[in-house]
């Protein structure tokens, strides 16, 4: 169903800081930049082999990024895996019992098409489902 | 510095039924499995392309993933960079000034060699370098 870990997804309180840390410190290439409204974040992605490390600094205290930085401060927020095929794995995900945040796919960063599992059906762990724009 | 993401670290309240979720509805394959005294978990890995997802279950509720768990809960628990040399890779993680918990490597799952940098290094992420066994 997957093919890799796409990237991990880190909630930061201010993007400038996080990227001297991957980029300056940790030898990381960034490769993009990005304001998503529809999602409530400023992104930016730094590379690491073929996966990347998506940073995540929030447009407000409302949004969902927002939100885990009040309760539980600055640190990992999800994994993705990449998928070829974002509506088979939704169906295969929906066909083992798993909850699914998203039931249609919707756009992520670079033009990739994203879909969130529910976490309490994956063991706290946030995960998405991410095809990559071809 | 880093190859790619090697794994995932999972904190679980339960690796049989963790092991449910990943290799059954998730449809990863599992590929191996060991008790770690020195870090107080047993550990499963279910591979994803290159890489893996490590399900950790505490021996103890005083081992660190136990006090993880008791704190936040099941969830994400950290984040591995795959490095040919792991020693170089720690001396360049301190010359960019960052606190290693580990200055030098130490046993890992499947002979691997592994040291993790300070969470407060890194923004909250527990981040973990890891070489292989060759």
């Amino acid at each position: 169903m997957f093919g890799q870990i796409d990237h991990i997804g880190v909630a930061v309180e201010d993007l400038d800081d996080a990227l001297d840390l991957y980029r300056d410190a940790l030898g990381m290439r960034q490769q993009h930049r990005e304001r998503l409204e529809s999602q409530g974040v400023e992104a930016a992605l730094v590379g690491v082999g073929d996966g990347h490390v998506e940073l995540l600094e929030p447009l407000s205290p409302e949004s969902n990024v927002g939100r885990f930085l009040a309760r539980r401060g600055p640190g990992l927020h999800h994994v993705a895996y990449r998928t070829a095929d974002i509506e088979s794995a939704i169906g295969a995900v929906r066909a083992a019992g798993l909850d699914m945040i998203d039931e249609q796919p919707r756009g992520g960063v670079q033009g990739s098409r994203v879909a969130f599992v529910h976490p309490r059906a994956t063991g706290g762990v946030l995960t998405e489902l991410v095809e990559p724009a071809h």
